[in-house]
């Protein structure tokens, strides 16, 4: 199997951006990539960030382009381009205006946490103590992500939350970067009720390998990695799983900390690291970056999935699960 | 007893303001009045606020006087002008910035609801099916309100966050419109749990006139409001009550609907209404506005209160909770 057997799609990743590492996402095969372009940001901040994904866009055409339906894949894919899928890890952009869903997704933003690991105005994120589920507003704002098609992404959000997000939505929702906490105990990873209540609803999980997610950290084994996600699809269901490797890089401290404590907080808050272990973790050794996607595709092999179920994982779940989730909901009559 | 004996403080009104209607407050002999300049506002949004309120001061600086600290209404009493107090009913001009605080302290702002009927980045309203108490964001932005000296309201703000909120609160906080739900059962009135609390903490009520909060609505007999005053004084201490009459005046339907539905829904949502009686409600015979202070002091005469349990509650208690409550930490070695 090589990298032009598969379609690769990675449904997180976090990089400061430039030509040099989108040739690293070429290299790798990576066909598309959802990229996030907020966490605390509101509004009109996200919009100067949109507008760097147009320069990016113009500047490095030749290597990425823009997805704002699944045929876009297909399309970037044929023209040996990676698709960019735009969206936020948090409801900030979205502000207090509910017409703010539909004016991003003109925007093209196609996938948005309700909350990151603090309480938002939609749902409550899963470093909060205690849980009240989805909001007055962000009943709403289901309602309307449904509507345009965004794509309802419950990754860094609260059990409750969680649960009410796939009750509420008319539409499968997706954890684009979580892992079972069956497989490692963190805030962030998700527990087997919310793994079966996302299957049972047609939902995606994609698997991470940020190392705070991982067994053993930056040190956890590329076997046990890939049990995990064998263990993962046994729960779930094969076609329920796919990659979204959280990969963070080419950022210095400074952003860690924009991420962690944004504009909330004056003292230091250290998220899934500590004090003593503040800084970006080490990726593990056999997924570096974006070039490394067939040392997953290898492992899983090697773990019992058959070639048809490498390939699923690897890109084709999500393709066909964004094929449903990004088109409008007038044209497909939900 | 007559208006010049009494010192009188209104905790909230929301009015549209105009020359006749400052005139009403002076006709009334009311020496401060804590008016809302948000519901749903941002920092922008209540820039303009506050800017119009400029306006006022400069235009009707006959009338009005702007209050940054309690001896303002002591320096409005004595040039008989009506001293305001800037006000938010929601945190939304915080945005999900701390230092945003002390921004809106610096420009005048005094008291602050954390949450307004609906989940906030600070704490749950009190029409959230579920209440998660004080959030993350919330903890620091409290200690943020107490160091700088913004008082902390819980009016609309639902039980277990306002549990919380005069917990974490190094400083009294209040209820600045509301009333005890023994007295009439709404959402938005208080339970005895609460006002005790609230009363052993050294915080305030303001006893609400807005007639969805009144036994009898609109048609509430001033002897049963006053009993309710007397009632609550006697749970918490006559020293702990004070008047917040919610007194609505000169406003449109669309007013009301902005409070209610804000930008965070498409649907009317009516609030404390139905959709059967969606306007404004009818204020009672004895309270019309600014002008009937008098007939609640008369009521409260009546009631049992002695005179200088009357000077009290009309006015008195504010005064010397503002004291403490408007100064900066570093002044009152909090």
């Amino acid at each position: 199997m090589t990298k032009d057997d598969l379609l690769i799609i990675d449904a997180l990743q976090y990089v400061n951006w430039n030509r040099e590492l989108f040739e690293q996402a070429r290299e790798g095969g990576v066909d598309a990539i959802h990229v996030t372009i907020a966490y605390w940001e509101n509004f009109a901040e996200v919009e100067a960030n949109i507008a760097q994904w147009d320069r990016h866009f113009e500047e490095c055409g030749d290597l990425v382009m823009p997805v704002r339906q699944a045929e876009d894949i297909d399309a970037a894919r044929a023209a040996g381009k990676t698709g960019i899928i735009l969206g936020f890890q948090n409801c900030s952009p979205v502000e207090d205006d509910l017409h703010n869903v539909e004016r991003l997704h003109a925007m093209g933003v196609r996938i948005m946490q309700l909350s990151y690991n603090n309480q938002s105005l939609l749902a409550t994120g899963c470093y909060e103590d205690d849980d009240a589920g989805i909001t007055r507003f962000g009943r709403e704002a289901i309602k309307e992500m449904n509507r345009v098609g965004m794509l309802i992404d419950m990754s860094h959000s609260a059990e409750k939350s969680t649960l009410q997000a796939i009750e509420y939505s008319q539409r499968p929702i997706a954890i684009t970067h979580a892992n079972p906490s069956s497989f490692h105990e963190a805030l962030r990873n998700k527990s087997d009720t919310v793994l079966r209540a996302l299957a049972e609803s047609g939902g995606m999980l994609g698997v991470s390998l940020y190392p705070f997610h991982l067994r053993g950290g930056s040190d956890c084994k590329r076997e046990d990695f890939c049990q995990m996600v064998y263990d993962a699809a046994n729960l779930m269901g094969v076609e329920r799983v796919g990659i979204g490797s959280d990969l963070c890089q080419n950022w210095g401290y400074e952003t860690l900390e924009w991420m962690r404590s944004g504009k909330w907080t004056f003292r230091p808050d250290y998220g899934e690291g500590s004090a003593a272990n503040a800084d970006w973790p080490r990726q593990p050794d056999w997924f570096r970056d974006s070039r490394d996607f067939m040392n997953i595709a290898e492992g899983l092999r090697e773990t019992g999935f058959s070639d048809e179920e490498v390939r699923k994982v690897m890109g084709l779940n999500w393709l066909e699960f964004f094929r449903d989730a990004f088109a409008p909901a007038s044209s497909v009559g939900a």
